[in-house]
């Protein structure tokens, strides 16, 4: 298995993967073929064959594959069997919609800290979290062992968010303001962009 | 120039460089090359030339790319030459999120019209707009030309909302409930997955 050799896209559609099989998991069903998958999932059933046998021989012919192999499988992949911690910088209505969302996180990965510039925002309950102070960041995140950050400040505060994120020891970026961000090599960055969803939705408009 | 050739990975790169061509043209730069692109976007410069290069040479050796005509050339691929207006559905606080984030949209690509199904939002201010009940969405649609849908209800409620879109005749659809929604073959559908993005940041991890 040799993870650094598998792509951007087969890393972005595992987690879709998983999601249905999660459900399909709730629901005792125990097989699932490829052809099934790719209907579910609007996927061609030879991608997904190919992308999972990137690692390892899980599915059988005729019978498909084992649903609760193929969660731990790419949960083991997704190293979602470990504990990552998140940290999030940004309490306005983004910043709140995710930390909402945070009930439907693994305990694995989840949400565990909350901060904002402002001051007015310090001490308000965000899903299960209380807003602190940006002076809090470095020391919360190094006790709480934060190795994911997201940031949903507006365009001009977010690299001196990722700075302060870098500077605190973070390993992975998940940037949702409307600019690029700069981070050591080492650090992985993720922009989720609204705008560009769009954007490349509108080329599929006739 | 054969669009329909076009993978998404490329698609999905074109509004990135787009938005960074545009920062350039906001500074009067008139030309960048593909390393300089590259170095900022933290892409492959031989993959950005590769990009580009599918929809015609626009680059010139030791030059590089004139940045007024690639972003033309871009809008016109990602069909940002025409007016696209845009509805959600869903007025919670990542719908509020988004329709305060519509003011950095162009003028051909904006959300239109709001609309939630409880009668508790209606008549609400979302940036400039105003919450509208799920009675008036297909007449909407219809008069403002909306062509892509935003779907930000709970994952409950999101088929309902696809259905509704899909028989008001919208074409495409961004779908932040964490749930896989079922639409027509014509309908394109993207999903932007919040858990997704942290898992496969997670892969990044040591």
């Amino acid at each position: 298995m040799k993870t650094e050799k598998i792509s951007e896209a087969v890393v972005r559609r595992l987690p879709i993967y998983l999601r249905y099989l999660n459900s399909l998991a709730m629901k005792n069903v125990m097989t699932v073929s490829s052809q099934e998958l790719g209907q579910k999932l609007d996927l061609n059933p030879a991608q997904i064959r190919k992308d999972l046998a990137y690692f390892g021989e899980f599915g059988k012919k005729g019978i498909g594959y084992d649903v609760g192999y193929l969660i731990e499988k790419i949960r083991q992949i997704l190293k979602l069997d470990r504990h990552i911690p998140v940290a999030l910088v940004g309490a306005g209505n983004l910043g709140r919609a995710l930390c909402n969302y945070n009930i439907y996180l693994r305990e694995e990965m989840k949400i565990v800290a909350v901060f904002d510039a402002s001051p007015g925002k310090w001490g308000e309950t965000m899903g299960n979290l209380t807003v602190q102070p940006m002076s809090e960041l470095a020391e919360t995140i190094r006790r709480l062992g934060v190795r994911i950050g997201i940031i949903t400040v507006p365009a001009m505060e977010a690299q001196n968010v990722a700075n302060s994120f870098v500077a605190a020891g973070i390993e992975a970026v998940l940037n949702f303001a409307p600019v690029i961000i700069k981070v050591p090599n080492e650090v992985r960055v993720h922009h989720a962009d609204f705008t560009a969803e769009l954007q490349s939705l509108a080329y599929y408009l006739d």
